[in-house]
C-alpha cells in the first residue's frame, strides 16, 4: 500500500529555533526509500506505506539518541486505491486549475 | 518505543456521516494490543509503537476493504524516555490542575 | 457558522511536562462560550467558529504573556450545514454502532 | 500577532480527487493579506493572525456556498514573539543546513 504523508517534527528540547534537529531528520528520511519534499511547516513524504513509517519511527529513534526526552509529530497520510500520485502530480493538479 | 498518539481517520466516500467507518476503525483497533479511547474528534491510542502504527495501517486497509477509494488520517504521536504515561494519565495530570 | 474542532497546544519552553500549559489554556478555553472536553490528546471544542477561534488566539497569547517565546499548535475543524451535532453526540453516533 | 500556519482542507463531497475545491480555496486565500505557498499536503500561510484565520474561514464559508455540506480543515500554527519568519526562512533555515 502506497501512501502520501506530511510530516512535522518538534523536539521538546528548549529550543527555540529547532532547524538543527529538523535538518537531522531530514538526513533520516533521505535514507529510505521514499520520495521527501521539505516545506514551510513540514516535509511531505510518498512511499510504501511500511517504509513511510520506518523513516517517521527512526526520526523519533535517533532524535531520542541525541539526548531529546520528548517529540511531538503530527502526520497527515492519505491512501487511495485508484491511481498513484507523486507529491508534484499533487501540486500540479491543484495548479493548473490556477492558470 | 512506546508512544501515544491521535487518530482521526476520514473516509473519502460520499458520505456525510461517517459514524459507521469510525466505528469500524474502533473495531479494528480494538483487536490490537493497545489502549484505545474515543473522543469527540478521534481516538487516543497507547502502547508499542510498531503496535500502534499496525492498527492504523490496519484501519486504511480494512475500510479500503469494504470498497472506500481514498482515506485521509491526521495523526499526533509523542515520544519520551523519561517515563511511560497512560491517557488517564495525561488528563489527570492536567485535572489535577485544575481543582 | 458553527464547528467542532480539536485544540492541541505545545509551548516551546523547554519543559518536558507541559500540564501546566495545558492548564492555563483550559482556563483560558473555559472563559468563552464554548462546550469544551480534554482528552489524552488535546481538547474537544464546540461552538460559533469566531468564538472558537478568539479561544485559539486567547490561548497563544496567554502563554507568550508568561514569557514563552514560541508556541505550536495543532487544530481540527470540522463545519457542516446539515445540523448542529454536540461533542457528546459525535461520540455517541459511534458508540451506538459498538454496542 | 503574526503567525506561520498550514492549511489542508477537506470537503466531503464524494469526489476522489478534490482539486477543483483545493484550487478554489487558493483563490480565496490569495484574496487576503498574506503569504502563501502551496506544498503537496497542504498550503503554508503567513501574515496576522486575524487575517490568517480570515481566510481560512472563508475558505470554509465558500465551499459551503457551493452546496459542499461538510468540511474538515488540519491546521498548524506557530507563533513566536522572538522574530519574524517567512515561509522562505524557515525553509532556508533547514536547507543550510542540509548543504
Amino acid at each position: 500500500m502506497k501512501c502520501m504523508a506530511d510530516l512535522c517534527v518538534i523536539p521538546f528540547n528548549g529550543k527555540i529555533s529547532v532547524a538543527d534537529e529538523i535538518a537531522q531528520c531530514h538526513r533520516v528520511l533521505k535514507r529510505f526509500n521514499i520520495d521527501i519534499q521539505l516545506h514551510g511547516y513540514g516535509t511531505n513524504l510518498h512511499g510504501d506505506w511500511d517504509e513511510v513509517f520506518a523513516a517517521i519511527k527512526a526520526c523519533h529513534q535517533e532524535l531520542h539518541d541525541t539526548g531529546i526526552v520528548r517529540i511531538y509529530s503530527s502526520i497527515k497520510v492519505g491512501t487511495r486505491t485508484d491511481k498513484e500520485q507523486t507529491i508534484s502530480d499533487k501540486i500540479d493538479a491543484v495548479e493548473t486549475r490556477l492558470v
